[in-house]
């Protein structure tokens, strides 16, 4: 069927489970045979000191699933360059890529190493690999939506006019246009969890200390960012001047983050812990304007189906409900890290709300 | 028995499950006496928009697990910084970091999240906060230590080199000091994942598209190598000139891999696939070094025990087993990253190796 190069690797150990499973999962190992095995050892050697045997193996998902296939390049004295092309076979087809759907182009590693395959309980395959079954979560919408922190320092103060004046052209550039809205801003949203985790690696690393679990925490909230924005890019798709947009505020922002970071972490944490009560402010005007009937309430996405556990007629008011209540949640752990600062701690003192949703 | 001021938020949405559970998990909520709420009240009122109502409530651990409170601070019209001093009670004691070992200090927080409590299946508390019982895992010690990737390219033929020659000083700095060294080098090997992982994310969402998973994968990586150093540093203390070494390496490594990954991440991932090489090389002699009596075998730390769920009677050896392991994951990782590239195609395209351990 397929043509492989084999490398070896015992099948258990590709078969491990990472945590625990609600799902089961299993990785399709299939022996060549051995005229392909043949043909195999024919055009390589294994490479020296690799502790391969001549026996040649690929791992392989399924058949069904298509040609997504790992199997060995040749190391040994061949340009890397010329096994660069991948094979195509009958099963492989351009497009598509890894992270919504499967990519079927085969990729031909000999470090090739595919995550274990994850059926649902009723038998459908996973289908995304950004996020496993036991990662999802039902929302928690009864948190509270009004929580405020009012402002009493002058850096309270800076952080909440800053928000607050960063409002003000925004509203003038998307009007009433939430579902774009939303699009876009959770690709800035995405961004200081990501640096504030980065920073708080890079502190316990050259200091030798332990993180309190907010390393993680506050990377938690840049996934969830950024999986509202998966969500998002199915239901309002960019244009080019938006997208364009998106590139300059990233490079902008990023770095003005990271900054400010550095410089005063309580006031990046406060900052992000008003970005975040706008936030919820701008999602309730969403809801309003899907109940007046001006925005389409479409079905809602399948990632966001899985993702939130949604029922399967959910539609694009329930994912605005499950979103800004994320949202409370990390207003709710931004101004408690930006309390933590104000009072002369570090945030390791204090465990970190890990998987607060 | 602890002074308290309250804010109101419902119970259940703080006993929130993060997940699957193999131990049970709670948290514990105390409602204040009557008399408590009443002083509660005469001394803040609820923020305005809060939705609070006259009650108050704390969120306390149970009792006996010392003072780790998070009760409301005045955030209307009051200075935060008047209320920047926790109040000590007869059940807190100051010092003791929230990442081995909870805390104990009072830190005042109207935005309080606590952790669920999570006990262990013998009834005893889980004491880390930066992994939780469901991440750790049983290494994969059947995986090929030899495997090594032959340069063949420009490219590989360079970041081979530049490994190997960052080997030669590092040999004459560490000799056979190998805890020390293994201690010290994790802090380097925790940046590349890192790194990667974030510019992935900002790639992903500048350009609206999935991630294939690779962003996890990375970050993962960076966590389980920093995990390394957190069992390290039980073992091996650094002394203050090697502290300064780590804090200038650190400064110049991560801005080299950041702007090496941003050039060429095919050439990136390849360095660190050899850098894992060289990890497994190491680690290796750390082993003879044991079984020679030259480095002591004391027992394994208890961080160690829980994260890779080593039996309780576990040895420095077992660790290093362990750690080593890990280190040929990695490389399997970064060398299969770096071929995806060098067969022209993003990372997205074929599905991360998550959990891969």
């Amino acid at each position: 069927m397929m043509m492989s190069r084999g490398g070896a690797k015992v099948a258990s150990s590709l078969m491990k489970a990472a945590g625990p499973r609600l799902f089961s999962t299993g990785t399709a190992i299939r022996p060549v045979s051995s005229l392909e095995a043949l043909s195999a050892s024919r055009l390589l050697k294994p490479p020296v000191d690799s502790g391969v045997s001549g026996s040649a193996w690929i791992w392989s998902r399924a058949p069904g699933f298509g040609g997504v296939r790992f199997a060995s390049t040749v190391t040994l004295g061949e340009k890397q360059e010329t096994e660069a092309n991948p094979k195509k076979t009958e099963n492989e087809s351009v497009g598509g890529d890894a992270g919504g759907n499967k990519g079927e182009k085969g990729i031909d590693s000999y470090w090739g190493v595919e995550p274990n395959k994850i059926t649902k309980e009723d038998g459908t395959e996973w289908k995304w690999n950004c996020f496993r079954p036991w990662e999802t979560y039902k929302a928690d919408l009864t948190i509270d939506l009004s929580k405020h922190h009012v402002p009493t320092t002058f850096l309270d103060r800076l952080a909440y006019w800053t928000v607050k004046s960063l409002r003000w052209p925004t509203d003038i550039f998307f009007q009433r246009r939430y579902g774009c809205r939303a699009m876009m801003l959770e690709t800035v949203a995405a961004v200081p969890g990501m640096v504030g985790g980065m920073l708080l690696h890079c502190k316990s690393l050259r200091r030798f200390e332990q993180s309190g679990g907010w390393i993680k925490a506050l990377l938690e909230e840049a996934e969830n960012e950024r999986m509202h924005l998966m969500t998002f890019m199915e239901v309002a798709k960019p244009k080019w001047y938006e997208r364009a947009l998106v590139i300059t505020v990233q490079g902008v922002f990023f770095n003005a983050y990271f900054l400010g970071y550095l410089i005063s972490p309580k006031f990046a944490h406060r900052m992000v812990g008003y970005l975040e009560e706008e936030a919820i402010h701008s999602y309730t005007e969403f809801l309003k304007e899907l109940d007046k009937g001006n925005i389409e309430n479409v079905p809602a996405p399948a990632i966001a189906i899985d993702y939130w556990r949604l029922p399967a007629d959910a539609t694009l008011r329930d994912v605005v409900m499950v979103v800004r209540a994320d949202e409370a949640h990390h207003r709710d752990v931004n101004h408690f890290a930006s309390d933590i600062h104000y009072q002369g701690r570090e945030l390791k003192e204090a465990p970190a709300p890990i998987g607060y949703h």
